[in-house]
């Protein structure tokens, strides 16, 4: 993005804040608007540059008020917004967290900065095959969330990879309009829950078990199908599909909260009451990174005012305002 | 709205869907879409037109993607892309819900619709002072909402009417940024909570106890003053103002819910668990109306993304598709 480099690092010089907020995805900038609209000092740090998952997606047509949008086009206008209200810090890891006394302090590639309050918003990262293909198709019929880009692939055929239960609530969803789904599942067996496996026989779709994904197949432009071996008997097929779906396993970016003191799930995503506290007084979280998200830009920019507004009571309620 | 005709009532022939939803605005609208998405059938039914209380804000700032825009054209926004996916029945009152043995009936004056599950998204509206000038001066100077609107007055003095917690927090909050606060308070003592208070007596607030509202006072464009009377010595002032905030009280919209078994807070509001369920089985609720809601566009657009993801979940999982 073309104003990428006026909004980084060496300017700012304030360490000290009200708010926080590490990531800058539609969760983390949704908070930072709210947060200084309501009269909190605030920043933003991300890892990589403004935006969050949403730029990856090719195109959103969910998020209301916006019929159909280029997910790189909505996540400059989330940049552009945000940026009427705080300075966003890009490229910059943030490596701990820790809370002292009266402020939380994290450390980062471009040394400590301190808040009332951080605002965990790193999303997840989604886990990868690894396959020859995945990266080439990706945005060329190529996706990681049905939720997002399924319906581009009304009365077309898809290939969901990965039967757990994220992959069948896709396959099952998309089953709804899609021309045909099948799903690729790399055990011996059914991987998902028995609702979800009942739906899937009444549906007649096919569920390959055993399949080992090689190579997401295409033309260059687009996706064709996807070639697999079936481990019992080592025979190779192509699934011819028009679009494929990749479900095998979301990483919450919760590694450096290991000393924190902040609860995790076992899977890493962070656990909050339902307005966003972690069990660390000062400590909140917002957006996909959250325990039980549903992983949309809609419940993210949800989250991102609901905390703030938290945030804000919290510190008037805790005499800190 | 110049389209407003063509998704009107008398073309509405299906009477039975997947998802009823009650309430037009941002809650009910994201809702739509999301559910019919996932490749559920519905339809949205709304007493007056669609667009909810979005409509009424002046000018919208802090719904991420939009740096600002007015309500109205939001609120046309919201209708067009949910029209997309469903149709809108406007000018409908729901009379009525009851739950049966598998569908949720909602008696209306156009007749019964049913639907396998129902969501509530019918908001709150309200509360009004019914004074000289309330009618005429609304956005112009005049709001009901501080988070809406406050920043609209960076640096300019608002006087905001009714001092319980909401009022409280509205004013402690525009007192970051304004010149000046005054919040008027109809009873002969402090109305809300002991942190509001010592935050207000901290900031050096004027609370003004006793003041019984007569009339808002402007040059016939835009809001000049309050005038009032204290009720202890029947002197009459006027405090001279850029804005009004009205905060005397909110009706959230569940008066048809009366026989139906849904749980509703003593003011009225619908309690849900996190996911936006009821007590009630097939009976979900999103938006506004929802007990501990936020009242933002933000917040309603992500519950219905939210309850959408959650009925077809609980649709799956009880074997109903």
């Amino acid at each position: 993005m073309e104003f990428s480099l006026s909004r980084v690092s060496a300017e700012i010089e304030e360490r000290d804040y009200d708010v926080l907020i590490i990531g800058a995805g539609a969760g983390g900038l949704s908070t930072a608007v709210y947060a200084v609209r309501s009269g909190l000092t605030a920043l933003v740090i991300d890892k990589s540059v403004s935006g969050g998952l949403t730029a990856e997606s090719p195109l959103v047509e969910n998020y209301l008020g916006f019929k159909a949008i280029k997910g790189t086009d909505l996540a400059q206008k989330f940049t552009e917004h945000a940026l009427e209200y705080v300075k966003i810090l890009e490229n910059t890891d943030v490596l701990s967290v820790k809370k002292d006394a009266d402020r939380i302090t994290a450390k980062t590639t471009l040394g400590e900065f301190t808040g009332k309050v951080l605002v965990v918003a790193t999303g997840t990262s989604h886990k990868h095959l690894n396959v020859p293909g995945e990266k080439e198709y990706y945005a060329k019929g190529l996706s990681y969330c049905s939720t997002c880009d399924g319906y581009l692939f009304k009365d077309k055929k898809v290939v969901v990879i990965g039967g757990g239960n994220s992959g069948a609530i896709a396959s099952i969803s998309m089953n709804e309009y899609t021309a045909k789904t099948t799903i690729l599942e790399y055990m011996d067996r059914y991987m998902c829950e028995d609702a979800y496996v009942r739906t899937i026989e009444k549906n007649g779709m096919d569920y390959i078990k055993n399949a080992q994904v090689l190579e997401i197949v295409g033309d260059g432009k687009k996706v064709s199908g996807v070639r697999y071996r079936d481990r019992a008997t080592q025979e190779e097929s192509v699934v011819s599909t028009d679009g494929v779906f990749i479900y095998v396993g979301l990483v919450p970016q919760t590694a450096f909260l290991k000393d924190s003191g902040v609860e995790l799930s076992d899977r890493g995503y962070i656990i909050t009451d339902n307005k966003g506290r972690t069990n660390v007084e000062g400590i909140y979280s917002a957006g996909d990174v959250t325990q039980g998200t549903e992983a949309q830009i809609a419940t993210a920019v949800g989250d991102g005012c609901r905390v703030a507004i938290t945030i804000y009571n919290d510190l008037i309620k805790s005499g800190r305002r």
